[in-house]
């Protein structure tokens, strides 16, 4: 259940930009008014399902008439060829809602298919493997809960409810992870751990003695990574982050780091293949 | 020039979701309200850039007083390495705005970039090859000029600014192309030519008898286009749409059809690799 | 249909400006809460009536309980006295939408009468009569919807979905039609159609040889407009503007022209007299 | 000084209308993105001007950097041929926002126009001719305030900052105006006067013994109105309303009432004529 | 009836900051999506209540199958322990507006709370105690009512239904009442009667001279109260404000005076206790 | 530094529900539009003042041209007497501002100055005493903020940002906190702790064993929660929340629990007494 206010807002700005004041000028020039239509969301590719609430609310925001029957769960692997939806209401509305259902729930479905090759390729060892911020900039909520449906875990969601000291805060304060880790306890509320992002073991030690929760290593190789468990020795929580390949992930696995963040899992998703047909109702239907 | 006001509502929506009501907390605590910086922003490969504007404003929003000094315009073929604007102002803005300033500019950047190679690969041909509707919500403006800055043409923006009949609208019509080319015409406004979409030369056929100005040939193969474009013998445009690689397009051109529509410059560019560094600005520079 | 998010900002708009956060004090003084009422909307002169959506919009956008139950359909000529519309629900909702929901269809039916008017002095000719963008701000769709029920064309919706190129322009370009047209083409897509507006027959001449579809005749007499008509010899299609009146309407259409534009039918139609009464409900009604 | 609030949803909502997400395809296509134009709003027709700060806010709203100097003021009579304001600034934003500003300030000087020829009309009497809430939607303070810069007064703004008994109300009572006054003085603040309306010189006597403060005489004739007056002695305001033209006025206000309210200042004021002419900026203006 | 239109942007606002775009992570995490809930609103103290209307939108804001059925209407004195309404619909939306809920309802009720002792304080007199605009901002409408509740009156709603004329509008017109006034009168609408503030009776002569329909004594200690009472001699109405305690107001009611003002309605008033208890719903109710 | 977007969303709700669209019709009459003013923001008795950013935006937001320049700062201890700003601009703008700018200075000072109280009790030991999420609709961020700049810290900010199991939650779950905590594990980002909260030392063991971060001990007396202190022995944090009075806290902080919210530091702080005054600006200052 992703905020509702976030997702109105969301595909107003996405029919807004479709069909501006003049609208759906095709469907209105040729389709009655009182016609009421009917179809299905077929699966052109195997793939594993999210967006059960945005697709609904996609054709319910153009038309609260439309109703929508889905035959496909968020997180579901469904065949090629699969309907995952039964959905009728007025045909103008069904017509003009198309494409804009269906550019999300393509983009999301799309990403949990590509969690879900990722989760496969971790299948019984601990790691964790989450997301990052990266994501289509208003797709933030859809996109996470589509890692989550592919079976993966997220990151932070935003810049408000995880503490992430970077190299770029350590410069703003000469530096020093001693003092970043003690402002950021006294600023920020006690139910958040604090992170820091380090790219050598040196930073890792200093980061474990100013009382840091969880530690980034950034781009280090595994050999680096290797010598960082050693030496947190389970005081902090590890992170890998950068050059995050498929491949890499079980070697990663195995070297016994806790988490690693990819930020393909929201960027660079493909969207996958889906098709709506609509045809005219017939009545007793 | 992008309509400012949906640039803005974009913005709003992608701070909203990242910063919500409780802001940047690590950046609070750590960066001093009054401490300036400034940084780079640097192409980690070669690429087309696009976003020039969207660039600035996503930190103009965040902060008025962020300058920002554009190196690279927009469609400017850039090389990795190279720096592509400069930023500097307010440190904690820079940094509560980076990853919403990358998010956009790697999106539209790795659009162009593609774009620019679907580009290269009719060069020397008569083909235009435009884009869709296959949009990430919220980003149709951005797509669509980006796809102009790699060098490629448009289809229409959106549901309001070309009349396109399709077989679900036909469908509501008994299928009567005669009929849905007669009814737009009257319907919408005399600066708008009339598409048809067909999927067998009969349909071309009778769209020419009807009128259309347009006629997409939709999922045909090489020797039916053929075919098309000489029924057609000028009378009409023709649109190939469906199963389009970048292989087929200059065998397409040959053809002598007039467009090619490729959803895949939008739907599935690849986010190009870019990078932005801040670092406290140095009095007097 | 109007985009519904248009018109629901217009209603939020016109209620706020109406009402503010302290409401219809009048009403909630005096009428209980529960009190039912029910009305009719009635012509005081004859019409042709235009504004069935907005008309209910208004009503259910104060209670969703209201039920509108409408006589007259959009573009119905109905004489003076008749009863439009049924009005029954809360009563605090109808009187403080009561003034909202006239001020709207007074001046819609307003659009639709004039048009109407206009529509019969060309009865049996082929010339299409278009509105102008001369609409009040906020009613650009309701005012072109009106213009179609009382039997005539649009000309564009807005400046995002025709292409018309003004003195002003050229201005920009050293006066040049050719590349005006030529970079026009090339930067919009390939549905619509391009107008170049000119004010004498010279550039009548340079528009045809540039490839435009379409040229606006400025301000011109029936002398001139007559030797363009002979020039343009079907090639484009002509459009007349500017000093158009009712009785001028029937000799332009002799002529051979397209198109006439008319500002007018938008900025200057008289509002109708129409009024709303209502009454507590009888209990069994 | 009109809510910049209220002028701002407006003006966003006038350009989303005309604008859409696509924009000014012609000006962006023609018009170099940096070039610089300046130009003069030139009154066609003698008026009397109305809309200082919506004028300059229809082009600052589009872009920042216009800069609009106003030679006529809000209230001042201007000659046909009279330059009214000096616009400069980037092109493309003056050409973009030249309809909408000008479908602005038309309306706004037509209301004052018409206005000051009321005023006229009653010069040196004692009447105070006032406008209704007869608005076009979404331009009630434009209108309003037009009103007073042609010369005339204001009745309410809007439902919530006067009472106003109507017949409606009445009938929900059981008609007792004595209940109606009594109820309303105790729910609404002591700064509100109430006023009631009459259609016969029963109800005035009623109303005056229910203490209101001012009575509306609906559609009343002459004599009937004489009476009125003669039976009020001044023990409240009376306010005229219904069937007045501008021949009546003079009469109405040798009768003695206090106000007349005519809907005609807002709803049936003719658009004056406007030009906007813009021009390439030459160096060293 | 507080607007509608309001209520839904406080409740908006509301809602974003305490769910963001991420949302009620803890309900999601643990609460089934089909859950259905029921509740009760108990008072945990005696109080008299205010807010029917904004508690049943707090739940059906976010989701509307949520049912509320209340059991204490708006001015209702209600005793410790006492149920004041039932709540039942799906768990997470029970859980995720609970705060938001009780956040807007404890404040109402404990102004509406305040406000009932106050009133009976007065008991018996004919002194009418208003509130002041020092109210939270976005609750104005709520606290105005929650006054009315408590069985007091209100003042002027806001700066647009009400003249009231402070020192600094008389600083600025070099101190003179009687010009203040005039301006007003002319400039303002019929229905609305001009209060002027003073803090001597030279003010207060002054105002009478000048025609103001109420004068506000500022600060005045009762002998001076008193003298004003006895100058005004009825000409005026007579508003006290500044330092009102219980204690004083019933010697204000003996001395004459019209109106007392008190703040401290709507910014001093202690929130009441109440609590929300959910439980699964069991089958059958 | 609060989110600017949220900021902004309050002042417009705030400025129109005390404005509308017709505005402050007395300065509107009264004051020339071209009057600067000058004035100043006074204590009128000790506080800590809170609300320097949203002080100025008050004025800005309503003019851009209004200068506000702090002499206090956040969390700054200041004087009855002391002046707290000084404020010049428009003198419209001033006066229009005036009251909204003093209802949000007065309650979020009011709030500092309470926890300043609060701090100056628990002075010398480790407690750490936060606030809740009982804030005025739309005050959230403001309301946190000030909790800080009076010297306490704050708990979670929203739902979003912070685990917290409670009873509600538990009852779904058929009571199982070992069941509760899994999957809020699972189900949240690794960078949140866990919270749980119980009303016996019994629900305190079951919550350690379950692995939870912070244990909030709701409504025990003393004497339970030594016995919950010694049982948790350091292994999760504890939080007393529930009849926390200013007394109690010091023998809190000797029980040797970790943290205290009151929810009174927010919903029961007076806001504090403040005075601005305008005057017309003299020229040369």
């Amino acid at each position: 259940m992703v905020s509702k206010g976030f997702l109105e807002r969301l595909l107003q700005l996405a029919y807004d930009e479709d069909l501006g004041a003049a609208g759906d000028i095709t469907t209105m020039a040729l389709v009655p008014e009182h016609l009421l239509g009917e179809g299905e969301l077929m699966a052109k590719e195997a793939l594993v399902f999210s967006g059960v609430e945005v697709f609904s609310m996609a054709f319910s925001h153009m038309d609260a008439r439309v109703e929508v029957e889905m035959l496909a769960f968020d997180g579901q692997a469904c065949a090629s060829g699969a309907c995952l939806a039964r959905i009728k209401g007025p045909m103008r509305a069904l017509l003009t809602a198309e494409r804009t259902a269906l550019n999300l729930v393509q983009r999301t479905s799309g990403m949990a298919t590509f969690a879900a090759r990722v989760r496969a390729a971790i299948e019984g060892t601990k790691l964790r493997v989450v997301d990052t911020r990266k994501t289509s900039p208003g797709l933030r909520a859809l996109s996470k809960q589509a890692v989550l449906h592919g079976g993966l875990q997220n990151h932070r969601f935003g810049l408000f409810d995880g503490v992430l000291i970077k190299d770029n805060h350590l410069a703003a304060l000469n530096g020093s992870i001693q003092e970043a880790v003690l402002r950021a306890r006294q600023a920020t509320h006690g139910l958040l751990k604090i992170e820091v992002e380090v790219s050598h073991v040196e930073g890792l030690k200093e980061a474990i003695a100013a009382g840091a929760d969880v530690v980034m290593l950034d781009n280090m190789g595994d050999e680096e990574i290797e010598r960082a468990v050693a030496i947190a020795a389970g005081r902090v929580l590890l992170e890998v982050s950068g050059q995050v390949s498929l491949e890499r992930l079980f070697r990663l696995a195995t070297l016994g780091v806790d988490w690693v963040s990819m930020g393909a899992l929201t960027h660079s998703a493909r969207a996958v293949d889906l098709s709506l047909n609509f045809r005219p109702m017939v009545r007793g239907t």
